[in-house]
Formats: C-alpha cells, sequence, structure tokens
C-alpha cells in the first residue's frame, strides 16, 4: 500500500483511494470501479468533503424510510463493500434489511468474494446467489435474489447506475439513493436522493435511526421534498465554488 | 473491450474510459490514473464536456508559447499516453518539442512501454532514460532527462501533480498545465493553465500552433492573464449548474 502522509491536506480521501486499490488486488473491485470513484471524489470536492445541511436532511429521511419499511434490503457493489463493509454489516443488523450483493460486473467469484467480506465485517444476512431477474433491465445487475431486491418495497442504493435505479422504479419500489453526482440518472429519479459519500452517509444514517422514533419517522417522511433537496445541494456546490474564488484570488 | 453503445449520451467519455482500462491491462496506465482520470471526468462533466472559451482562449496562448519557446518539452504520463498517443506525436513533430515521459508511479518497463506506443503513434524523438535529476521533489517524478525537461524553458504537462508543478516553476522554468480542475495546485501554479480536457486540448493547441505566426504569438503571450482566465473558467461552471438546474427542475 502506497504511504499516505497523515499531515496531507487531503488525506481521508488518499487512504480510501488506496484502499480501493487494494481491494481491485484482491478481486473485490473492477477497474471501472476506481473511474467511478474518481468522479466521486471530484463531486466531494466540490461539496467541500463534507455532509452538506441538504445530505444531512436526506440521510435522516433515509433512516426514516428504513424504519417504516415492510422488507427494506441494502444493495451493496464492490465499491461500497470496499470501503465501508463494517458499516454496512452495522447498519445491516440495526434496521433488519440484508445486505444483497448487486453487480455491474458481476461473477460468481467476484460476488462470493464481497459476500465473505462483509461477513467477515460482520454482516449477518448476504444475499450473493441471485436466483431471479427483474425485468426492464439487460445489465448483469438484473439478476437478484427473490428473498432480497425481488420482494423489497424500500431498497437502499449506492453509487448506482441510471438504469438501474429506473428499473427498481418501474417495479414500484421506494429507492434511497447515495450519490454524490446531484445531476445523475439515479439522482433525478430516488425517492429519497443523499448527496454525500457513502464513507460519511452511512454512518449518519446509523446515527438517525438510533435516534428516531416511528412517529418521527413517519413525519420526516411526509415533510421531506427530493426535488426541494436536490436543488438545495446544487446551491451548496455554487456557493463552495464563490467561496473557492475569494479565498483564492 | 466492453461495448458502449454509439447512441449512448456519453459515447465518447465511455470510449475514453475503455481506453483507459484497456490500458491498465497493457502496463502502460497504473490502478491510480483510473482514479485520476474519474476525477477529470466529473469536473469535465460540469464544464459540459466542451471547451469553453476560456480554454480556447488558453490553448491559443499555449501554442504561442510553445512557439516562442527556445527548447520545449512535452511531458508525457501513462494516461496522456493511452488517451492521445497520435496528438501527442503530431505537436511534438509541429513544435520540435521532445516528449519526456515523466512517471509518478515509474518502472523502468512501464517507462519503456509508453515510449514504445508514442513511438508507434508516430513520434520521433521520445525522452524516457533519465539520467538527472530536478530539485525540490522526492517521487519518481524528479528523474528527467538532461536533453529533456532539466535543459527546457517551458514544459507542458497535463494530469500533474501539485508537487511537480511547483518544483518546475521554482527551477525558473515556464509552465503550460492542461487540468480540469481549476482548483488544483497545478492550475493555480502554472503559468497558462488549460481547463480542459487533453482529449480537445491538444488537438486545439495544433490547430492554433498552425494558424500563428510570432508576432501574434508574442500578442497572446502579453495579453494573457492566467488568474483572469482561470476565473472565468469558474464561472462557467457556475453557469453550467445554473442551466442544469433550470433544464432539470
Amino acid at each position: 500500500m502506497t504511504f499516505v502522509p497523515p499531515d496531507h491536506p487531503r488525506f481521508l480521501s488518499l487512504m480510501y483511494r488506496e484502499r480501493l486499490v487494494e481491494k481491485v488486488k484482491e478481486g473485490v473491485v473492477v477497474l471501472q470501479g476506481l473511474i467511478a470513484h474518481g468522479r466521486g471524489e471530484a463531486f466531494d470536492y466540490i461539496l467541500g468533503e463534507q455532509s452538506i445541511p441538504p445530505a444531512l436532511e436526506a440521510e435522516r429521511v433515509a433512516a426514516a424510510e428504513l424504519m417504516l419499511a415492510r422488507r427494506p434490503v441494502i444493495s451493496v457493489n464492490g465499491n461500497t463493500a470496499a470501503l465501508i463493509p463494517r458499516e454496512l454489516a452495522e447498519l445491516s443488523k440495526l434496521t433488519g434489511a440484508p445486505l444483497e450483493v448487486n453487480l455491474f460486473y458481476r461473477s460468481e467469484e467476484r460476488a462470493a468474494r464481497i459476500a465473505s467480506l462483509l461477513q467477515m465485517h460482520g454482516a449477518e444476512e448476504v444475499l450473493w446467489e441471485p436466483e431471479t431477474e427483474i425485468e426492464g433491465l439487460r445489465s448483469e445487475r438484473r439478476k437478484v435474489s427473490s428473498r432480497g431486491i425481488a420482494a423489497a418495497d424500500v431498497v437502499l442504493v449506492a453509487l448506482e447506475d441510471g438504469d438501474r435505479t429506473e428499473a427498481l422504479k418501474r417495479l414500484g419500489k421506494r429507492v434511497i439513493a447515495i450519490d454524490l453526482n446531484p445531476f445523475s440518472r439515479t439522482s433525478l429519479t430516488a425517492d429519497v436522493t443523499i448527496i454525500d459519500n457513502v464513507v460519511r452517509a452511512v454512518p449518519n444514517i446509523i446515527r438517525f435511526y438510533k435516534e428516531m422514533n416511528e412517529a418521527e419517522a413517519r413525519e420526516a417522511v411526509r415533510r421531506f421534498s427530493n426535488e426541494v433537496n436536490l436543488k438545495e445541494s446544487i446551491k451548496w456546490i455554487k456557493k463552495w465554488l464563490d467561496q473557492k474564488i475569494s479565498e483564492l484570488f
């Protein structure tokens, strides 16, 4: 692993980068996943690498959706498993939502490795051997578990492709998406879009879930507008740009 | 190579992505290079994946700097060699500037592969066996050729790290940087910063070089302010965000 000096201004970001590179070598992350991570890094950068207020609101609503769901499922891909395996396991146990491994670049071996990584970090229910398919999707991501995504009413997805999010919506599921790009099809299609880095978003959802009761959850969902929230996130990017300009020039 | 449908809204971007993934397998691009590419993709996206007017101006000034230089050098890394080998070869022949392979993750084998890729695409003068070092730099990038970067008055760098750009400036060299992040240390340190994708920037520099004479080149350099130009680029990002908001909501 490449040494990152702890006093580097972007230490955390560089550490997560190196972790992903390691996980390519272990067959968990694919090469395209590294490019996707880089895209996320840049969006995170123009958000100031922080959970902005609209993200915190969306994270609280995500916790509420998971609390109110009958059959919630947390969809996991290679990047999220590599970045936050322990946090995913914790969220799964807390909410009773199984973790389902769902991959664009799928192989049995890779799915098994990801499942085993999650289990090593404490996950109890990991679905990784899909035996059915969802309609309207051609990629490998169509392959799902009948005990998981196929039967779910609420699906939490992270770092997602637009095609899959749209397919889940067409099936009538509620989708919570964690995506750093506020303009992606996933962000625009999901019911609750969290514009935040997964490494901050999932711990925040866990914290909000623990603090909340069902009445508060219902109220949070009732008050939430994803469109208003997305617009707020974009305003924060503009604000960051203005601040940078005034700092630098 | 993964098939990308030609009618996909982001066809070109996806093609370049797949090209980089291929070049990892050939030992030209490193895994960290894929993440860096992803970062670039995101910045390119919020510029509308186009050469914005301030980028075109900086590209014309870059052509002028190369024309007026006594010993210009074009520094090449794995990503640029993978993305635009033919264009780099053409710019090198047009301007008389050698291509110098300069790598953060350097191995002899990798440098040789990159040199051979450039030569296969028509490059005539490729320096890839450094025999000296530049001061004030600890990474592998300190290793340079005495016929190339060490002796150069003007260096064109692309997709660069801030440490190297600062070291080149301390040595009194003029630096032309191609970098999609207007806030990077490289962008803020270079004499001429081109906020554009290398796949568009280098062809544009070639075109401007061909259209220009020396008097025009002197005039272009005299009139240019990198700070004003960078601020203009950031304004374009804000404009793009506003346009997206009005399109989407």
